[in-house]
């Protein structure tokens, strides 16, 4: 099951307890899952509130105040098809023979089936359907032997193929994990001792603490009161961060592997724009992810930048009726028109991205039918022809507009009068790294797990201990 | 107490039943009031659905089915202070002597202890302290006295000193009562023998229908399958527009006295820009209300428009933890700074209105604390000086900034290192009506209820009837 | 509507809050009414909480501690026909020219189409459709005139047809009131300066206070800090106490009208067992009400007492499934027979009373399909032919199965081998009362209100200070 | 933890869903346990849900539609000390190599520590502190090895030393397996191809269901559509049924290992009373379990049988005041005296058993504030000296009250004016069966499991299929 999610761990070294700095960094991390969340913490015992649902719905002060120790993880999740359910809520929390260990996860591990398969050949059960539960089983498998902690972990590493951030919880330690190609993000920050793991660096601006760095692709960062100490058996000569954390799924105020989501945005906006040349009265974005990019391109082609749809801040959360009027509805309810901006007007509608083109194709519609002359539509990034398979959710192959439609195809099918799309050489631009250090798998069909399926059996069974 | 609310009337011709029209409509309106949401249907029977929480919270599949007919009102409650209750919720529902009566009120009623008091002594109790059940008391005692809904409304109307959109469910029709100075909004909409009351004209948009016309200042409207009556006792040679529902309280893609809020807004920016001189690297909003605003002033100045302030599209439901840390947590969490828009940046940014100045002072200390240069504060309406008696809700006289303070002690006790409003004479240029057509009470201490208070002796006891 | 419902009020001299003390005394009364309940209290403000549920579901520590005050009322309201309803639950509370006014009614007015209507006419409006908020309306319009409270109580009384034992709450007082033939029970307890009004004695013994005495057919008692004061505005030569609170209703260790409801019980099994020579192996009852009766049944026969059907406690809360072979399981999970106890056996199976049959023949069945080879019915209530207008909640006249089957009939209706009644003259002998002090209105269709309605006319407009 | 709950499992032929039978089965088991519930079913999924509080408050309608197929388990759990929680609610359900595994488990393994620490030195990890996990991953182990069903619960036998009556769900079949002692019970019934597994016979009395047998100790039985399959891989030459489940935990109306609860109950008070010679003027239970001892004793020496205390039928949900005064308020909530009965008389007083003398201390003392002349405690359960080790939950030695208190210092403790125990040969002769087919370790302190361990290493490693 894709685990498309945001972790946070804290080890803290004065606070009395971490679990309402946990709750504030899931908080902030709530746009990388709504379907549930959770925390466990540890002093003597060990502490878990996990259920379905937003954190600030699902937690509570008694919850919190349940949740004692200066340790702990927090987990939100996304939804993803079918195997919604509270047993998928994380932290995933088990005892084995030395301890307890709680993970929580995001990405994806590939080789799920038969790592699962070898697991239950030699007599595990399993009581859920995620991937955390394997990785779990595997560390506990190797704790068993003995070896330590950070030992086990290098050990299932050589297992994994996928993507894979954790945050994981013993009796003494906090610990972050960054899988091999660095797909996923993860970023380590702190104040006075308290050092804080989080998915994204606006977990640190909310907790008032200080950036200090991205966790490096393949290494193991284990926080205790004592300190940090980083290892890292795994060193490729290649990364893979997910160019669409910047494109769409990360805030725009977070700082991922060294660059700004929101200059990415820009610049994604002022590349596309310096690459256009069509005519028209403003440049408008689809709300919320695009805004940079629009304004990039507002800046780039000195078009003025306008509001021509408004979203509904309250719309998103639970209930739909279930019609088809309702479906219609719904687009409206969440995003509807400023009339007086768009009437007989020629507008630039700037999206991060086309998925399915089914949003596209509606919002279009609502404009044409709300008097817009023209609607040309630029796209923050290349088209999306293969589906991800790395932690972001997404549908299959065939759903996807750009795996069998030209470009022209797809501007009709949606209803543009003219369809841009920004260039892979421009994405990569934007963004600002070598070519050789994103993940874009989704736009070429070329994951760079096959690289690492291949240099797997290269890794050595040692590493040395960085800090 | 403050009724600051959004109210929704529909009288379907066609339609089976109308709650999933006022359902989507209220949650168009969720804007103007979160704290309890009510739907009320007739047609043999009288349905009530009413409670705390979001519009999509509280409604549900089994809700509005029970919600049978095809007449209906609808209400979203703001929370006042103090008196935020279950009994409060609306539509308040009654039944009397020759049927059903059920009322939304969007308003705020001056003479209420005065009225309460009359109708107390001649032996009326009631079961809550809001404004609306004295109205609906005041309706069924002319009621008893046998004359018509209509009428029994006009010398209702003779006695309410105050501001009130009202929308009015019985036995028989869907009424609209706008007060005689028109200080609330209200509109009306609709399609093929279908018509829809309104708070604001996005309502119309969502329903897929047309909007049609604002209820005049002083009108009863009368919804029947029939079709529309329209009465108007009350033709006042005045106005009173609240001019704060353009500044920050309605939608910017509603249309309100035939003003588009967005392009208010945008003009506003536009001219306080014109007047304006300071040196700065970017323009930047507060989000959401000012952003057509800074757009404006940017396009005046040509000075880069930018985010710096990311809001938190989860926050601002329900939970808030209970100490000093976590008020400050809770201004991040809320909005955070894109730490590189604004490092050693001279930043412009502009707020809607500044009405208590804690939140300007915190989203500026916030800044500085970031790494910004220089922070100019730039305010889309001039100082408010006294509160609202007429349904916004705002602290007392002494807690408003601009009621004792000068601009300077203002700018210092903000903390920014400039400040500028927008003047009077601008806001009323911006807005596009004439003068004495606004209400602008908050601004310089002079209700237009005085007028009213007035003028009140002077009206007639017949009304002619206009359609 | 009818209101079969428990009521408590307590005014405290020592204790800092009532609200605890309301809440055990409605646990004790909880067999009067599952469906709803609340408590209102009263310091320098009202609190009340009330809504759906049972006593211990509903409050919690939280609610109580919100409740202050040193004097209070309670209410546990039955589940009648449709209309159950958050608006029906009780206390009902309003506020009034003069103060506040909270009233918690048992009993069931007769008149109050004719009191509504006279209500309205002079402009009245009801929000729910219980006989309290007409009672509360009167009290409020006599308030308004200036009088003293007793006063407009008593001049409410005048004008009320029907069984009425209400608690009243206002700033200064609690207030208990008994109509004037005492048809619903109501008396006082207390220690050390706190009075308690209650429906059963059992509360008494809850809070560990002594009983003092029934409240008298047509008084008014009034409690506040001071102490008692009692007013009797209408001693009519008759009363008319209900006799189903002693075959069923009441609990068997409640002492209602100075007769012991265990007592009473007993001795309609020994009167019924006296007049009866039928051959049997067992008698054994149906739990719970008529264990008693059976118990005496066994003793003045000589017959062996046992249990023959074993009641499961966890039965009667929520949830039916909705269908015809759950009905027949429902029984069953009620009320399971000891096979050892019946097969072969000869049973003499005693029921408190018959209303529908519908009960009696399913249990029967049961019975007979478990093997018992004679079940003799025996029935500690004369034939019920006519429906209660006065506060049980019962169904109507023609599902009444004695009101138009003969006793043969009836037998042969439930398939038992022998049915006998208690007569009419051993119940009120086992009652111990005069035969015109009780009610037996559903026995002979001749009610005591019939004589009310006469003597209303002639009732005194002064009344004398008893105490 | 001590597990001690009711269990369900059925197979069914022509039913469509089990679910509702199930659950219905559970709302008769309520008795066995009120902490959680739950239900699993299969068809081509597997369906569970469970959760914290009662049968008919966890489930609704809803859930049971969701549990669809025609084979299925259901668990109710007690309330234990500490761990009760969410993650201990019954089913355990797991996925393995070859499909699912469910399970039920009423009873208490003692060797968990010794069985959890080899399973985790091989790399097992446990999400509970149950003894359920434990049985479900040494089945998994040895099904992993690729033998059958049947045989890796045999081997599994072979391990686990305590009591078990456990319901197995796997794709194919519903497994019902009883310890070699038959400690707990376990019988089967069934109808028309639909075979029932439950803890006791009440469960088919109200599903409609022929009672078959007792499931033999060391008994695996095997329902499948096709029919029933029993092996019996241990034959031990003694039975340990315990004897508390007929002295107060089943339901009277239920039939253990071939014995009626209620005779049983009967003869243990016919015993007792044939024994005594104590003068009174009434012999009186403490309800509900010891009501038919109560009626024996009173027919062995003719000494009228009578109710002094009711009990409350709605205390024992949810919520007690956290106060001193609460807890002796909470003593008459529960059970009231009937004073008439009481007053000024010489009861003799039956409880089931005495544990900790609490409960008895506080009843004895209520009886004597209200007047009793003499209170005379018989007890229908020997001394209870040592704690129960094999399922039923008991405090510790120390808090037995007969643990290091002669028979006279009990009796002065609890305030009893006589006390007289039944004597272990009275229970067994009462209950009716050889001694040593009874488990009277807390009578005695010597547990059969001692043996059992003994003989576990003699136990055969074949087993023969019996039907």
């Amino acid at each position: 099951m894709k685990e498309k999610c945001g972790v946070v761990g804290i080890s803290a070294n004065s606070e009395t307890d971490v679990s309402t700095s946990i709750f504030y960094g899931l908080y902030a991390l709530q746009h990388r899952g709504q379907e549930s969340c959770g925390i466990t913490t540890i002093d003597d015992q060990v502490y878990t509130e996990k259920g379905m649902g937003l954190v600030p719905d699902f937690f509570n002060y008694e919850k919190l105040k349940k949740l004692k120790g200066k340790k702990g993880i927090g987990h939100v999740r996304y939804s993803t098809t079918g195997g919604s359910d509270i047993e998928c809520a994380q932290p995933f929390v088990i005892s084995h023979s030395t301890g307890t260990l709680a993970i929580s996860h995001n990405g994806n591990i590939i080789n799920t089936n038969e790592l699962k398969k070898n697991l239950e050949s030699s007599g595990d059960a399993f009581i859920s359907s995620s991937d955390t539960e394997i990785i779990a089983h595997l560390i506990v498998k190797f704790l068993a032997k003995g070896i330590s902690i950070v030992s086990a972990i290098t050990e299932v590493m050589k297992k994994l193929i996928g993507s894979y951030s954790l945050t994981i919880l013993t009796d003494n330690e906090v610990i972050g994990v960054r899988d091999p190609l660095g797909i996923r993000p993860l970023c380590l920050g702190g104040t006075n001792g308290t050092n804080v793991l989080a998915s994204e660096s606006v977990v640190f601006d909310v907790l008032n603490m200080q950036f200090k760095r991205d966790i490096k692709p393949g290494e193991i960062i284990v926080l205790t009161k004592k300190g940090i100490k980083s290892y890292r058996p795994y060193k490729l000569n290649k990364q893979a961060n997910c160019m669409f954390e910047y494109v769409y799924f990360a805030r725009p105020d977070s700082i991922l592997n060294g660059k700004s989501t929101y200059k990415v945005r820009e610049k994604i906006g002022v590349l596309l724009g310096e690459d256009d040349n069509i005519r028209a009265d403003y440049i408008s974005p689809i709300p919320d992810a695009s805004i940079p990019s629009a304004l990039g391109y507002s800046k780039a082609r000195d078009i003025p930048y306008i509001e021509s749809l408004i979203r509904n801040r309250y719309v998103g959360r639970t209930f739909i009726i279930p019609d088809q009027k309702a479906r219609e509805i719904a687009v409206k309810l969440k995003l509807n028109p400023v009339l007086p901006n768009i009437e007989g007007k020629r507008v630039i509608l700037f999206d991060d991205s086309i998925v399915r083109g089914t949003t596209s194709k509606r919002i279009i519609n609502l404009l044409k039918d709300s008097g817009v002359k023209k609607v040309h539509m630029r796209v923050g990034c290349p088209p999306i022809t293969s589906l991800c398979k790395l932690g972001i959710d997404m549908p299959t192959d065939k759903e996807l507009i750009a795996n069998n439609n030209s470009i022209d195809e797809i501007r009709r099918c949606i209803g543009a009068d003219s369809l841009k799309y920004l260039s892979l050489n421009s994405l990569i631009k934007a963004i600002g790294m070598d070519k050789n250090k994103l993940c874009v798998g989704c736009l070429t069909g070329k994951y760079p797990i096959e690289i690492l399926k291949y240099e797997q059996k290269l890794l050595p069974t040692f590493y040395k201990e960085e800090n």
